[in-house]
């Protein structure tokens, strides 16, 4: 019975604790939030939990053996430092931290202690994308030569990060889960329709080696919602749509060939189109499972902090492109 | 009764002889390509007309009073000059000129002989792309703050010009008559799937001197056909969807305001949805009529070579800013 | 403060306990279900609440003002009786009863006894329900000429009742709300893909004294899953679309009129499309709260007893109608 | 070189004179119509062909092997038996005639003149419904256990004839292609919207011996146009939408099983669905080459006289059940 402590009951808080309550293997024993309205509604809901607005008692019970941590991005790296030097096992919600320097700090500190250390890239849990994988894995796609995602809606702006440090993680976390190759450099742009200069529109463009590149359209600020990412094999062709209840994976036999490479001739297939079902278990009890095995069995996390530590490297590097007017920013 | 000579009968020159021919008040006489099966094929469904492969016998020709010029892009400032010196109006096929100082060449020679100058520049003399233009002149939208367009389609891969010059021009010169401030820079980038480095995606971001933004995503290897743009003004949203058979307009009372500047908090509003009807005629038709009516009355075409120009100059610096590593390249 | 006893903890008990359990002004006291199984589901989600297997208790505990019953189709008028006759207020889950003559039986009852007598018709609670019914009162779409609807998905088969005393409770309640004309007859279809006889899919045809006409097409066996409304005014014309998660509501400003009624010249007309924002809450809160204001104010609830009974009848004719080949049912 | 007559070329005529005029091996001879300003147009895109206003010169001329009639349905059968009486072939326009008797007698006369007796049921040679029958004939969907078609739009009411006359061929034909099965019964209901009591809005009901059931809903007074076309199988089921542009057949692999039949448990399974590429040459053409070919070869073309007659019966019946109030009417 690992005991678990959950830091943060703002938006995300609330689906984490539901969902380690209901799994076997684990107990729940706090909850932790600056708002007492929150820690109200968290005794409420769940009157077994000692609800606390004292984040450090949770992390120094001797008695927890993991903390979760979803309070906001900026005391994501002193929590979980503190929570990994006290022995605990850590699952941050994403995105992990706020530099790169923070996130190898802390898979430092997690290997030296044999923790485990865990962040919440809920997406490669989903049954769309654990299908995506797998038909990429078969070799269905061939090599990917683009990687094209639209994540835009209205709302929800934040006050400390902009966009990119929002919206961004979920596609870069599955950029890398599903492209083996790394990035070499990212190109960035947005603006700020706020006084307070936070981006609430963005562009990211990454490198690559190859002539493969990745692109990241993100806004709060669009009046329709579009959760699209369409992927470009050199044999075939997915498209994700997050938005379509049932459809969300469609594998289109699609593609072109240099025919000939003196004129030019290029033959185009257009062929059948495939809609594989996917799985509809909620995906983040599966990252909760993920999290509890990994602890008991010591295995390796799929989302883990070398995960994390990617995507807050891309997002260093974009925002840091951005605050330079676009200037290409090498990534290491 | 206007005497015309077409150049150029491959991909978009048989649209512009079926339209000039259905037209009162002018009349098609030569077709001329290179292309000698091209040429049997306007034989057959112009009798009348004289199909040639000379296109200098065209602008020779004293009868001639308007030539139109659908040639590919390497031969439209060649073929403007000579028509032009020989006191032909010229219509050109977008893009332009593969370069400003071409264009800007072609604008001041047209000055001097007195000549309408004009750019097929199809889009803006579409039924939807018009009511647009009603709308955000009856002040419905407010401000624009952001224009994001997606043009991306399998297929018909240029040999001479990339993405940018084959896709973009629609989109840039719907953005030129809708939002009047001018882009301060370019940065774009892109990666081409082929040998002969033509790019076939292509990412363009153009900045502004007010936290205006514009971005456009073009593809030919898309397994999706999309041609939607989202138009974001202070008060009111536009999503363009130039696939939706009788919807293309969509106007979204939606929009957002810092209510309280200090604690950033923000008020949404998402309300009723407005489809207006749009005009369905051939926007082509428009366009021919608009180049007939500039000879005969002397007025200024709404696509003249103003908007060609500041189309190509627009082209030319994101070509210039992919071949740099996505560098911003200023725009004059 | 009022006492309720839920009867049926089965598919939609759950809804019901939770809405009432959420408002304030009365205190889910009792839950009863055959299934020790939902009990113990019951008893860990409200745990002050009495879940028994006994319905009878509830109904015959003094404390109790109102019994809100969700079981099974053919027990509702017995257990609804019993309620009346011991002086409960009455909710009942639709179908109100299994005939016609124990509809009207309970109506008179709840009147001699002067209690509440309601029907769960959800959907007249429903944001677009009512937004449609606000836009037909306003005098918007003119005489309703016609209403098709389409009720159709995969699963969910039913026992005791066919698809159309399962299904088309919801689209005979929308229709009888939103057009006062009654219908004269009905003639229905269907058939059974199982070997009980039971059908799974149905058409009903209502016919009405005026040239108005309406059609339900009903399916459990349907790939995909449609909930669509066609209503046709003779000024403009609405489609209501439950699947879309905005847009549910949209009105045509579309007709036609007969502009020669010699040589039968049809006029089409084909304008702009309004989609109005519609109410969010849900549907079954703002029942339950009609409830519980009919009894604490004496007043009517919208979806009283008649409207509960005018469902049945037709319910009734539609079957009898399929048992009979087809046969024209007529109305009283 | 098989010389050809059209007589009718009013809203489908030009389409039967372009296909025929675009293919080898026949000769288009004559336009037939008595509006003289269909004449004009036909004078100008055929400038060989002989336009008449006298539609016996056609069926007359000793030279002319066959002949395509698209006049109104009213005229289609006068002009079919001259025209076989006078050893032509014919290619009758849909429906076939006003009555089962006039199909019958055609027949009859064909056969005994060897001539090709052929009905313009165009949507058999489409690419969606050819790829349908491929599936079910190579067993993919099963027995077919349901049809139900929605054919529905604004516009282009007819005065001669109600919608089932107008828009139920398609579907009629389609069904008949595609399940062997006979229906027994037809139950048909529907209204009139204009003074002429031409019905603008039908329903029916096809029953059939074993628990098959077929169902079409026609409109002219939809505000959305709608062509779909659910059949379900025991195996699978198809999904057919002739308004997508690409992706007009969907096939899921979606059924259910009664696995316990006393306790009526149902299995239902939703899996996988495939969307195949169809052909996207143009029917008519497909339609023409097939006339041409059972006229050279004396092969029997797909959709004969036979099938004209099927879909006339069916016609018949439905009008006669709406004019009975709904009755069901046997087919024999």
């Amino acid at each position: 019975m690992i005991r678990i402590g959950i830091i943060g009951f703002g938006y995300w808080g609330p689906n984490l604790a539901r969902n380690f309550s209901s799994l076997d293997g684990c107990q729940v024993r706090y909850i932790a939030d600056v708002d007492p309205k929150k820690l109200a509604v968290a005794r409420k809901l769940y009157p077994a939990v000692t609800a606390t607005e004292n984040a450090e008692a949770v992390i120094n019970d001797k008695e927890i053996e993991a903390v979760v941590i979803a309070s906001p991005v900026s005391t994501h790296y002193e929590f979980a430092k503190n929570a990994l030097n006290n022995g605990k096992h850590v699952l941050i919600e994403k995105p992990m931290t706020r530099s790169a320097a923070e996130a190898e700090e802390l898979i430092e500190l997690a290997a030296k202690k044999h923790k485990v250390l865990m962040v919440d890239h809920t997406f490669l849990y989903t049954g769309a994308v654990k299908k995506i994988k797998e038909i990429i894995s078969q070799d269905h796609i061939g090599e990917i030569r683009y990687f094209d995602s639209t994540r835009i809606n209205l709302g929800l702006f934040q006050h400390d990060v902009n966009v990119i440090w929002d919206l961004a993680p979920h596609d870069i976390s599955i950029l890398k889960y599903l492209v083996e190759e790394p990035p070499q450099s990212v190109i960035a742009s947005g603006v700020s329709h706020t006084d307070n200069r936070v981006e609430n529109i963005a562009y990211i463009t990454l490198n690559y080696k190859t002539n493969m590149i990745a692109h990241f359209t993100l806004s709060w600020t669009s009046p329709v919602k579009i959760r699209k990412t369409l992927i470009g094999g050199t044999k075939k062709m997915v498209v994700y749509d997050d938005l379509e209840p049932t459809e969300k994976v469609r594998v289109y036999d699609t593609g072109f060939k240099v025919s000939d490479s003196q004129k030019l001739l290029i033959d185009y297939r257009v062929g059948d189109i495939f809609i594989p079902k996917v799985e509809q278990t909620e995906a983040l009890k599966g990252l909760a499972q993920d999290f509890l095995r990994s602890i008991s069995k010591g295995s390796r996390p799929l989302s883990d902090g070398k995960s994390g530590l990617a995507v807050v490297r891309i997002l260093e590097a974009a925002e840091s492109s951005i605050k330079n007017g676009g200037k290409e920013v090498p990534l290491k």
